[in-house]
């Protein structure tokens, strides 16, 4: 018998969460949303971990740390568990982004197709730059002067701000975001920057994922 | 007494340095860059832990695999861990990377600074699109026909393709990418791709990191 939902009560349980874990639970949720639109109803860890080369060991931990979804001789109910774990991730509410800066990448985060998928509103640019102010991105997101963030963000109760933004602008930047109200804050900026308390910042260090294949090249290499 | 800095020499070897080892010595290097531009000459793992709100241990333990950096009573020299951490990451030679798109996120990734700072050089953009071919970033890289993708990968040496296309033309651009001997792929557009054996595959889901953002909203305001 599947038993309700539950969630880790305390801030305590809460930290043992670690971002890890939610990693693959974003992970497991964009397979069972392949799986619905393949229209299999049910899946075992095993086959999900085979179909997506994921571990089924820590498919069944992660997924008991929040209840007990399995059910014995069927697996998981993959509309049921999808559910569950949209509800967990905090998806079952509708998301208001705001860009901070309306250069490329700005742009490019806009009209980003996989945020709009998950439930995420992208609902406003910012830029401080006055040509930009009242231009909207290809996919139409309006772009704000950003003088208005605070206004804007309340009005729109906007609670997550992406950064976009030169990296020698961020910390100024970021002052304004949490000035506004906002208390979730994904960077895209080079470097580091610091957020007080009660503040979640993720940085997103696009160098990283290319030094991972620097290596990869460098040794594989070595095999020849 | 520091040793030669050991590569881990089988193919075992290399398969169980984990691409979640890669992204920390990215993160050491990136810290030791900063300690470096603050003037200081040498570092324990300890301070470097607490600086940069690292685990000293793990540090201790990833430098090991390596060799033997650490000097007793010392530490670590700065300018050579970072010298010797950027040889491990394959960075003591030019990388050439083509960038698959001209979109706004493919412009964006071409300006990036953080890329050129560790030694990337971003040498081409390629688009399909007749409008873009011939014209170029802000920065000045130019766009190529996707049509001379393989000619122009051989003449500059490109090792790394980005791929900055819609989700729906991935699989057929990654296909031309392999096909041009492109050994090394990071891959922005959402959705799952399939590479050879032999060719590395890296996807950034950029989803992932603002649901880890909305796990955060959902359960930080439960304490309230």
């Amino acid at each position: 018998m599947k038993q309700a939902n539950k969630l880790p009560k305390s801030r305590q349980a809460l930290d043992q969460v670690s971002e890890l874990t939610t990693n693959r639970l974003s992970v497991y949720l964009r397979c069972l949303t392949s799986l619905e639109e393949a229209g299999v109803p049910t899946v075992s860890s095993r086959t999900l971990a085979e179909q997506f080369h994921l571990n089924a060991a820590q498919i069944r931990k992660d997924l008991a740390y929040f209840g007990e979804f399995g059910v014995r001789g069927v697996g998981y109910y993959v509309r049921d568990l999808k559910r569950h774990l949209r509800k967990i991730l905090g998806l079952d509410r509708r998301l208001s982004v705001a860009i901070i800066g309306a250069g490329n990448l700005g742009l490019a985060l806009a009209d980003y197709p996989g945020f709009r998928q998950e439930g995420f509103e992208i609902a406003a640019l910012f830029d401080s730059q006055a040509s930009k102010v009242g231009e909207q991105s290809r996919g139409g997101v309006p772009i704000h002067d950003m003088r208005d963030l605070k206004k804007i963000a309340r009005r729109d109760g906007i609670s997550i701000a992406m950064l976009a933004v030169p990296a020698a602008a961020a910390p100024e930047v970021i002052e304004q975001v949490v000035g506004a109200g906002i208390k979730a804050v994904l960077n895209f900026s080079p470097g580091t920057l610091k957020v007080p308390a009660g503040v979640k910042l993720k940085s997103v260090d696009l160098t990283v994922s290319l030094e991972s294949l620097s290596f990869f090249l460098a040794h594989g290499e070595d095999e020849k």
